[in-house]
């Protein structure tokens, strides 16, 4: 950490601000110039609070050197971490390939596209049972209902569910029936949730927040962590940010930015980012090029008809295709399918 | 509702379109021109999904007429609603002044600070018991016991209360002891939480998100209003952008949006949009001036010692100043102190 | 400023960059804990190029301390700069009030505008002569037949003429015929521009870009001032961010900010920033209130018949009560109309 | 073009409106609803400019339904163009691989560079002669020796040369000297400058403006396009956001929106966008899978010691390594480097 003080902080505030700072263990070094007076921080400032010391008359501003998260960090977990879904693997060589209908409609649906998708090369089914929509009088989702007919297309298939929770009422029943638990890009910072995820074993795929720094995103992750839960993946899937033509912006640059700061897994989402059929395909190849660990795409038998999502899901036919074109960008980037 | 179909459509696809969408209860105009074929949907098109009609290959895009929000929307509500918290009104031509420290340390503090900015014009005391922080190593708040301090200030001073809710758990305690449960920016799509909220009577202030459209947020409010509840005060606390200087960039005319828009009544958080101590106040006038229906602000007797918000507290002296700034401007527009 | 090092650098390497840095006429002080090495530098930093710096394998990052501009710092120049426009102030305690409309489309309509502008206390006429526009197949203004009707409407009225140049080539007629030389929000960056308007001595009105950060709008300031024109006006205008209920999102906090790092006069355009005319009033009223020097207000005698941005003008009625309403606001702040 | 009426308009008005609206050749369709009046126009809108409908009192809103563009838009000219570069083609089955130094510093650094790049895979030479910084005391080029230095390279290589113009003033010695003329994103809506180059018959390289959405960057082709010289190649560089880890945010969604909506080559500038060295490898990888027809990548010999843009230039030993992997990319998705 590093504080900047005002240029004519006295000698006497300097020394009763290092004073503090040493009583919380760390090493001041003062470094005085004549327009400019900084104070290096050496030792573990983790216990520092940034903000208190910029609410001190006598500093200018306070910079942080190291990065805030912890257990979340690639600094002190150099391996990647992998996580383990009843046996299949999120984070290794092989790419997860997470796919199924935006929302559960019914079994014969939701059957359909998950024998489907297994058939083509999918490794986890999704499924939406509990459907955060931005207005009240939308389809909500088939709820407790939903979650017993992913139940039923596992068994018929064998994959692995993975499905959003929205309430920490719930955490029980999705504990008990699903492999893969899904936090939504607009609870990212519901602390309340994370907190009650943390207490679990089970594996999280933790969603982007659509205004979320990736710090912020790893700060996310860290609460679960630090709840004792470290079965966090991640999830990019677009970021709000002025263009319109896409509903939001992929940010590819964030899975390299994550690989270099963090160990954990890190998956995309190409089909909520843009919200266009059309896109879906060339940005899952740009995802796997980039370097993800996975993709979670939603595919749908009929896009028309679907309850919520319509125009961003993809037939069974155009999966097939894309998964065979993947196969090549997998092997350039050393992954397989 | 207006929707754009591809250039070449055949009459058989309109008109298979065009009795789905009459199947729903409008009145389907087709216009025809040569690279265009639009259909204007006229009659109450609140039951049919855009997305899912979008999802149609015919479909080239849908166009929102008529704004997606009901109860919140003037056009049905074409007076200001007032909210009366404990006989105290928001929304009137009194501003609300609401003020207190940014969380709650103890008795003493939550006291003194209470007493200096009743004494100074506040008419409510603002304090964070439930804290959302990006970390999970930050200050979390005194939880239940902060509650406790809350309601022996109000005790003392008279003061109604507002508070931070964070989780559904704790509705039933909010409801019984808070007397204006406000829902932070983190939280404002937090569905499950609105849901609840919506099952209540009481007041609720609704933080805009840091990424939420106006729409958006009156989406939100709208959650809660169609749960029953509508007595709800929108709160705009500055959105997210590029720049870096100000923690967060106020939106000053999402009041004269939200105005025109609806019938809710709004006010200003100068506080955590800037997170700078100097840009409260030009902030607050600013507020004032643009039609604001009152203000929450942060205010602690010692900032540097305060747990959480430092920098942007202000003390009560400059509260003071503020206060007696702030009534020429009220009074130019029309409002009161 | 202030270089972190990468944690194992070598005690050599250490040296190798502080000889380096030390022939620039720096010093160099290492601040060196067990996992982080600062290096503070104190002396004149003005010629270390950061990226240089960064461009370095030992380093982790390069953070800034000081402001990197130095002609428009308050720190060197404590005291508000006032730009002297033929003897009306900008920067003052009388607000400048520029009005006029968004184009001028013919001698009747500007005379007429100006005027009335001026009976109902604008002090600065504004019209475009060349106007930038999105699409090459829209009006782009009268061009030079449009700076002589300026010229005519100032004979007339007695009121400086604010215009905007696009070209370097008209350096010189601007030099001659205008008094207050406007760079578009789109040109903010086209430092050859600003390069060349430097050699001149006319006051420079310059916008702030669509997505320019304060310190960038500062940067191009100073590149003015650089040139040895040290007349620079700062006109906030709105920027770009995911809201797109307004155009853009005038950005208040701007106006404080800018007047604690600056001592240039910074004034506020609402009718640009929000495209919408009933956003104007209360926008104008906050920029007064939050601090600004003037406000550019777009006013037609005929909006419905404008060239361009008629739903932004307002008309010389709307104008008057505005004028009338902003008195007492700036009564409130110590300004006066 | 669509127009939504307010909803009490009198049929007088609605017929006056038509009327006019006829009178530019377009047909009107009413569409009359309770609440609701659009009307839908057919035929040739491109001469109305929205703007002033817009300012009419009666009009809610008006929504465009055709994209403004003409000449560079894919519906009038379905097959993508090929830009011919003395023999180099932009746009066709072979990816545009173009790379060097930020900027030009010495002949035998811009020569060592040139002639390492071509060796290992490079079909196009880059190197700035005059650049764009943010501050008017950095390194600004050596702006007309650095363009006699590229004539050099191009002779001893045979690569044809991109570099930036800043100023109409240079654009016939660039038509004479240069290759490809770049406009970087500052310069994207400097209008002036546009129109100048329409009137060549260079290749332009125009960069997307940090702030433009995709349909701003298509009307700034247009300009050059309009003016004559339909030789214009788009690059994406990042824009603008919230996040701060990268510099901007690359976005790679754009490269599909631009194939589907023009017709015009698309090429990715991975180094700008991020600023990082270790980013470079993996965006470029995503930018030929996700369909890009080239990339604009810093090489440089010395990164440490490049008078600009150190920290994101690589050396020719990484860009060897890159190319290598790029040919399987390529290769999965039809193309050749």
């Amino acid at each position: 950490m590093v504080i900047i003080l005002k240029p004519k902080t006295k000698q006497e505030e300097i020394d009763k601000l290092t004073n503090e700072l040493e009583g919380e263990g760390v090493k001041v070094n003062p470094v005085i110039g004549t327009d400019l007076i900084i104070l290096g921080l050496v030792g573990d400032t983790s216990k520092i609070d940034a903000l208190k010391i910029e609410a001190n008359d006598i500093v200018e501003k306070v910079m942080h050197v190291q990065e805030p998260f912890k257990k979340a960090n690639r600094l002190f977990h150099p391996d990647n971490s992998i996580v383990d879904v009843n046996g299949s693997e999120i984070g290794g060589n092989k790419l997860a390939m997470i796919a199924g209908p935006c929302s559960v409609e019914s079994e014969e649906q939701l059957t359909f596209v998950a024998e489907e998708v297994k058939k083509l090369g999918a490794n986890f089914l999704r499924g939406g049972a509990f459907k955060p929509r931005t207005s009240p009088y939308s389809f909500q989702g088939l709820k407790y209902d939903g979650l017993e007919l992913l139940k039923i297309a596992r068994e018929k298939t064998g994959l692995p569910i993975v499905t959003e929770i929205m309430s920490p009422y719930d955490i029980e029943i999705f504990e008990r029936d699903v492999d893969v638990i899904q936090v939504g890009a607009r609870n990212m910072q519901n602390f309340d949730l994370l907190n009650e995820l943390g207490r679990t074993r089970k594996p999280i795929l933790l969603k982007r927040g659509l205004s979320a720094t990736i710090e912020e995103w790893l700060m996310s992750a860290e609460y679960i962590m630090a709840g004792g839960n470290e079965n966090v993946i991640l999830c990019e899937r677009g970021i709000r940010t002025f263009e319109t033509y896409t509903r939001n912006t992929l940010d590819l640059s964030a899975i390299p930015a994550v690989k270099k700061l963090s160990h954990l897994p890190v998956i995309v989402d190409p089909s909520h980012a843009t919200g266009k059929r059309f896109m879906i395909s060339p940005l899952a190849k740009a995802a796997v090029a980039v370097g993800a660990d996975g993709l979670i795409i939603e595919v749908h038998n009929n896009p028309e008809k679907a309850l919520c999502d319509g125009p961003q899901s993809i037939r069974p036919n155009d999966y097939e295709t894309l998964v065979q074109e993947l196969k090549a960008i997998a092997a350039a980037v050393g992954r397989v399918l």
